[in-house]
């Protein structure tokens, strides 16, 4: 019988990293998590990924045959296989990642990061199979995008486009994570959403359950319960906050006339409390050339398994691209 | 002798339409032009069209082999080749101007907006020359864009990628043409760099010579002149115009990444008035991943080339692709 062959998916994160392997259908075929160690060295966490792998890969050495590594990570370069100053690790400067996981594997390595590998993944197994032109937004702590043009990623001239969480809303808005201020991501992230909960309250008088809680506590997903039950405050925090999303995503548009727009991460899962002001502000800032044009969808991968997917889809696509030429 | 290959670049205009032949160098071998006439309905631009060609080609048939035809026109679509509901053109609806040209030659025919040809052309014969990242944007009545990624042009799913002009500078701003509100284009370009002239003149008090031009009269070069004899509200025009471009163009370099940023059209002539304060802007307002390594570059085209050698250029990188290959 014919070896399956299956692609290993990696997703470093800043608490855990997660990996699995994937067959040629996007099916995790098993998969697990190992603490990331956030201040030890990348090429701690390499070995031990090594030493997870091949345990994995043990009772399927009879059947299934590693075909290849895809990793996600933040700050990670697809051309130089690097990633470069991390927010969330101790890591410093350029750590070439998929050169020292080469140096246990002779297989194609790839590593991207973690917004691109989504996109990846949707294109391969989610939301947008089939499309060739598409974006990923990310809303988590941050927002991630990954960009999609004639079937390709864009990666630009460096390696580091789709930063879209970095463009600008308000010259005087917040401070940013980068050192600016008013960058998207800190009005549309899930971090940007509590912000405005603040703003919020301190604007309008009326009770809130938000007002009981303590600003580091709060989550994006309090601030959704909150709306769910009818509080008028954090309905219209989401709506503020998808007015902002829409906004900046009809310039996404202007820029690179997309098919669909997918949302994905934490506060994505707010479902409509997000999608509807987002999508409604989407369409009356559209050019009218592509009016009633552009998709915005959820995303079609089960959240658990998206990350690691998405890694592996790096891999995938490219075995895809060599057997259709 | 072997004939030198020669491409029909046609640039078709509000007013005039120019074309010519280019060789594979980029040299124009001839060009010239006739009226649009711009009430007369399509077929009719292309018969004149034709009849132009031919007499064009006729010294040169012992010499010379036309290879095929590449078209640049406002609202012009590469995917169907077709013109859609041009503005400055009596044409309505969707014209299929490239089977237009089909009944006339059995070569091949291809169409593209303005600011996209004017992209290929800085890539094959001008400032782009080995850039497969980049972005053109024609400073002109209003503002086009042509977006260059891993050496492709951006069409997007509909061809109509590339609409930086449309993007929001202020959500409560200047009415734009396309019927929305506070887009770039009515701040960066020939005619938003005269609509800030009005604002600057009502806010302040200072003698300018701009008081004494009528606003219907008022060009971007007049603007130019007093700036450059030292009055200082023109000054402040072009820098508000370009802190403006700055701004919103690193908006783009954090979507695409691209090494270059190229210049070009009316305003672009300003020189030092419209690129010191443009880079400085966008210097600024760069991600710091992205900062120093973007370029803000004038056209390397002769003025009166580009739209001819743009329009020829879609041809030329085709073949070129296919000799790759």
């Amino acid at each position: 019988m014919p070896l399956i062959d299956v692609v290993l998916g990696v997703d470093i994160g800043g608490t855990n990293t997660k990996f699995g392997l994937v067959d040629r259908a996007g099916t995790p075929v098993v998969q697990t998590s190992i603490p990331t160690n956030a201040h030890e060295p990348a090429e701690s966490l390499v070995a031990r990924l090594h030493d997870g792998c091949t345990r994995m890969l043990a009772p399927l050495k009879a059947t299934h045959a590693l075909r290849g590594i895809g990793m996600g990570a933040p700050n990670a370069n697809f051309f130089r296989g690097t990633v470069e100053n991390p927010p969330n690790l101790s890591w410093k400067g350029v750590v070439p990642v998929a050169d020292m996981v080469r140096k246990y594997y002779d297989l194609p390595v790839a590593l991207t990061n973690d917004a691109n590998a989504a996109a990846l993944g949707e294109m391969l197994y989610g939301a947008a199979k089939g499309m060739k032109n598409f974006i990923v937004i990310t809303l988590g702590t941050g927002l991630g995008s990954g960009i999609v043009s004639a079937g390709e990623l864009v990666y630009g001239a460096d390696g580091f486009a789709g930063e879209i969480g970095h463009t600008m809303v308000d010259p005087e808005g917040r401070e940013c994570g980068c050192g600016q201020r008013g960058h998207l991501e800190t009005y549309a992230s899930a971090t940007g959403l509590c912000r405005t909960v603040g703003e919020l309250l301190a604007v309008r008088r009326d009770e809130s359950p938000l007002r009981a809680i303590a600003p580091r506590d709060l989550t994006s997903r309090m601030v959704a319960d909150a709306a769910n039950a009818g509080d008028p405050i954090a309905c219209e925090v989401f709506e503020v906050t998808g007015q902002i999303l829409g906004m900046k995503l009809a310039d996404s548009v202007a820029h690179l006339s997309p098919e669909a727009i997918i949302l994905f991460g934490g506060l994505a899962a707010a479902g409509p409390l997000i999608f509807e002001p987002t999508a409604r502000s989407l369409e009356e800032h559209l050019l009218p050339i592509f009016k009633n044009k552009v998709k915005l969808l959820p995303s079609a991968l089960r959240e658990g398994d998206t990350a690691v997917l998405g890694a592996a889809a790096l891999i995938w696509n490219e075995i895809l691209k060599q057997q259709k030429t």
